[in-house]
């Protein structure tokens, strides 16, 4: 491999930022595991890098997604030697990728991130949905992406208890072990259930930052709450008690999408696309 | 195996009617092609049953789909020397049936049939339906249902040309090699494009019969006369031509599902459900 392909080689890197979307099913999760098995994301999208720009980068997510655990829109970023031009609507960068990636990655834009964007640190507030399937036989083409349950679920039952999580708190309860983080207080300004169609039933979650599991371990806990048809206030006593054993079971990871990452208007308006942006906006 | 088990083990059978959806990515096609490779629906579902009813059954579908085609409606139907209870209320053979199955099968309904009812040769009418997702980039849910076109597509120029196929016409042009019948005239009795979303294009295409790959060859030979403009009467042509060669490419299987089959209502009356039908009507 030639040096003299990349300007800029040992100078400055460009940074670029990339919308992508995964279906989560045949991953191990967003980062790399070094345990056999199933690839994760992000291997596979440096390899597919790695093939197209001919040079290793390493790619940094807005956050980890479990195993199975799929994206609508997990942003990052790597640094990479390669230049491009002002514009960049020549170089079909989006296409390009594409090319080199399975069918259950899908690249959805890519910009010129101004130096001070970072994919994890740099995020304001994320979104994610839960997808419930609410019938007596599962769905064909949804079954990937929902958690099927069988006896009818009462939205608004459901509403009075994600009430309670709504604010900042110590959402401890809802975190799964395994993780050493400093405080397990968190912001999140809103927490709704709606019925998308008659079979089809969806929690939006949106906050400042989440723990380990913690919109699983939510959705459990309010899962069982309809099972067991516990009176929604007690949700409160479970945030309250700060222990994960007081809250519900977590709820398994094919309904989960991270769905948005929100990042400062200044940073994003500093984005440049790689490719025609309007294009991706319909 | 005692076969103190069965009532009528020799004397009547009963006929049982199931309606079944698939993901048909994973398989060969319905019928069973004794190819090695990936496994047919028919056998996948004929092994189920063996373990269910621990009987060896074969199972008639309402047609075939080839690899890769997905169904929303499959009928089907096979013999049993189980014997069930009147109302049946008691067997659950929805649920029993899908415990032996892959995630990719799904059993929507069971009936007890009349012996007149017969997955094929009763049939009336079905409808297809085709999935093209038109964005520039392709979907993270929907990938492995849907046929991915980049360039906008027009649906009022689409319908203009699909509007040529509704009738009793010799659909020569669109049937693929392969097959020996008697006659390739057919009735088509609706055959229409809508937008089902800004992404998401549907062609439905209802009729009393279909020639092999029939509707993804009307599919490819419409998508065809939008990517060249050609004009839209010249699909009258092709009709005419009774030549496969007059007619476009065999649009690819992942966008078709077999969406509905109707048979006369005096056979659907005859169908007593196997599992409270009511449930499964929502």
């Amino acid at each position: 491999m030639s040096t003299a392909k990349f300007k800029n080689i040992d100078l400055n890197k460009t940074r670029v930022r990339l919308l992508v979307g995964y279906d989560g099913t045949d991953f191990c999760g967003w980062q790399i595991q070094n345990q056999g098995g199933k690839p994760s994301v992000q291997e596979t999208i440096e390899k597919a890098l790695a093939q197209m720009l001919r040079e290793e980068v390493t790619v940094v997510g807005s956050g980890r997604t479990d195993a199975g655990v799929h994206a609508l829109s997990q942003n990052l970023h790597f640094d990479t030697s390669r230049e491009f031009s002002p514009q960049g609507r020549d170089i079909d960068f989006v296409r390009g990728l594409g090319a080199h990636l399975p069918s259950t990655i899908v690249v959805k834009k890519a910009w010129v991130a101004p130096a001070e964007y970072h994919s994890l640190f740099s995020a304001q507030q994320k979104t994610y949905r839960y997808l419930v399937w609410n019938a007596p036989v599962p769905s064909v083409t949804m079954g990937r992406f929902t958690h099927w349950i069988r006896k009818p679920l009462d939205v608004d039952f459901l509403n009075s208890c994600s009430a309670h999580l709504v604010g900042t708190h110590d959402y401890k309860s809802f975190q799964t072990a395994g993780t050493e983080i400093l405080s397990t207080v968190r912001t999140l300004t809103r927490a709704r259930w709606r019925r998308l169609n008659p079979q089809l039933i969806e929690f939006s979650v949106t906050g400042t930052g989440f723990l380990k599991q913690m919109v699983r371990n939510i959705v459990g806990t309010q899962l069982l709450f309809m099972r067991k048809n516990l009176p929604p206030d007690s949700m409160a006593d479970i945030l309250a008690a700060c222990d994960r054993r007081a809250a519900g079971p977590t709820a398994p990871p094919e309904g989960l999408f991270l769905a948005k990452v929100v990042y400062p208007e200044d940073i994003e308006n500093q984005c440049r696309p790689l490719y025609g942006t309007s294009e991706f906006d319909r």
